[in-house]
């Protein structure tokens, strides 16, 4: 047998930066981005993003599979999976990265950003009459899981009414909080503008649809409700987003995630006039920061410790 | 002598909004938007913004002057001004509103919020090559008081290192503070993007030049440092931010305020690719909040209190 290696799987990444933040932590192990044959009994860890079909279930050693971000539908799509552990990224880089996106895109909406840059581009000046202060605003969160809670709390620093949503009923200082289908009727009629931190499951594809739109009946100082999407764009249902705008629905949406990335040159959310457009750049793992941290859960296994924020394979996230 | 009157003078404003709550919260007084003659011995308390010159020395029974802004630069304009105490907002509402824009514009360029936009126009898809936390940037806050600090804590709360800058010298939780002429080079090394905070005075004024764009050498991960100046036009030269910009000085700025206001349809600033403008609404009184607590403090002197909030007309603020 071969000495140790880790492999790295991670097509478009830029896998030279991570195999050098990885190596700098596992002196020792070699960072590999090829297995060594078809089945390669020198991998028993594997450091992953979108990874092949049928890659990890042909390692006889592995031990458990690291995902590079803190979603994991990327590894589900893989119908061979084995059935080691799957380790997710939880980190306070990363949440903190999250919340300055939301915080940004929920204030660029609720002072009138799209506003005031269409009137510059006119060289008009022109106040909002009586703007509303943050505390009018009621932001709803979908998703109360790492990510939702500290958005939520930067939020209510800010001045912001919090409600939020999740699977099972969750309990966060500053925010209303709403559970499961019985529960999501009263959260959508609950906020103004609705951040999307759900991790993409069977249960939540498509859930941003004009079903769920018809139900944000709130109308505060924005108007119709503003969706921001950060979570992943199998939850969205883009042709109801723009159906949903152009009827009022909705009054603007931010979109960081997209049914299929980068998003198709031709696709009409790009021109929409109430539709931001980021690329997959909310919370992105920084290499230097999260390479520490994923070693440091393959040291803690080998001592015998417990792997930390485990995936839940039955709830898919 | 006719029963009391409160003036208000603000040209331009909407009146019938501000004289509706201040009765509401000062029964038995009129609010008047006009004197009573040349000398109108029926006023005590005047509430202004930007007041005609010898309006208020034309006043016998005035005791004071309440400004409707946090800042009185428009009161001191007037050269006749009669020596009574002048009152200005501070107050949680307006305050909390400032520190809203200030978050959305430092969160606006750490984000690259214009080049995203950019890319939007363009249909094309591009992430930042590791894009900087909110850690790896520091945000200096020219102007320490209650907007200064409270704009830090909540800078502070998204991860953002601080420093400050203020006349006398402060300790502020989170900020390194710098204070003075002697403090001004070393604070003007200390940060990548500038948030201006200051009043208009004859010590200020002007002061965001070339000599001082000059002193600020960091070059962080957005290049040559932002200016955010949601304080007083009249702190800025705006032909040197200009020139700044184009020089690679400066490599963004946010404007509130301007020189002359409204913004003049020929300045250069509106169709600056490095500019965005937005129409003296960081921060805008709101009349439901506080026409309260204005009539409060005409109440508190009538019962022999202090008055809060009081102006130092010897520094000008
Ligand atoms: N755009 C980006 O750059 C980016 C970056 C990082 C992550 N993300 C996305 O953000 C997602 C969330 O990350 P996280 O770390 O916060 O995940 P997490 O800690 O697992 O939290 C997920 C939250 O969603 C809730 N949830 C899951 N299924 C649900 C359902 N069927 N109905 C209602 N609520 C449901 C969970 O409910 P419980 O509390 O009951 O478990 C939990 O509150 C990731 O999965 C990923 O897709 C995007
Ligand atoms: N754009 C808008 O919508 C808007 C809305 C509201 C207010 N404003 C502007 O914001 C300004 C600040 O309001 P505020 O309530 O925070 O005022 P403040 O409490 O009086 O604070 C002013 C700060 O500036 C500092 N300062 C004054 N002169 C200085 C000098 N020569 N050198 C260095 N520092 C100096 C003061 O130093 P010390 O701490 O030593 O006193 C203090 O820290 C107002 O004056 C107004 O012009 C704009």
């Amino acid at each position: 047998m071969s000495a140790e290696r880790i492999l790295l799987s991670a097509p478009g990444w830029d896998s030279e930066l991570w195999i050098g933040e990885l190596e700098k932590h596992a002196p020792g192990r070699d960072i590999v981005l090829e297995t060594d044959g078809a089945t390669d009994p020198s991998i028993r860890f594997a450091v992953v993003w979108k990874q092949p079909e049928g890659l990890l279930s042909s390692l006889p050693n592995l031990k458990a599979i690291f995902s590079l971000g803190a979603g994991v539908d990327h590894i589900f799509k893989d119908t061979t999976l084995p059935d080691v552990p799957i380790v997710r990224i939880v980190s306070d880089d990363l949440t903190a990265r999250m919340s300055e996106y939301v915080v940004w895109q929920v204030l660029d909406h609720h002072r009138n950003g799209p506003r005031y840059r269409r009137q510059q581009q006119n060289h008009s000046w022109g106040e909002t009459r009586q703007q509303a202060s943050a505390d009018d605003v009621t932001v709803g969160i979908m998703g109360l899981g790492e990510l939702g809670r500290d958005s939520a709390a930067k939020l209510n620093v800010l001045g912001f009414k919090v409600t939020g949503w999740s699977r099972r009923q969750q309990d966060v200082d500053g925010v209303t909080c709403f559970a499961g289908p019985e529960g999501f009727g009263d959260f959508l009629a609950s906020a103004d503008i609705f951040v999307v931190l759900l991790p993409l499951t069977d249960e939540t594809r498509g859930i941003l649809g004009l079903e769920t739109f018809r139900r944000m009946t709130r109308r505060g100082p924005l108007g119709a409700p503003v969706l921001i999407n950060a979570g992943r764009g199998g939850l969205q249902v883009e042709a109801d987003i723009v159906a949903a705008l152009d009827e009022g629905l909705l009054s603007a949406a931010s979109l960081d995630v997209f049914e299929a990335e980068p998003l198709g040159k031709d696709s009409p959310l790009w021109e929409h006039p109430k539709v931001t457009v980021t690329p997959h750049a909310a919370a992105s793992s920084n290499a230097a920061r999260l390479a520490g941290p994923i070693v440091e859960q393959m040291k803690a296994y080998d001592r015998g410790e417990p792997l930390a924020n485990l995936v839940d394979k039955s709830a898919g996230y």
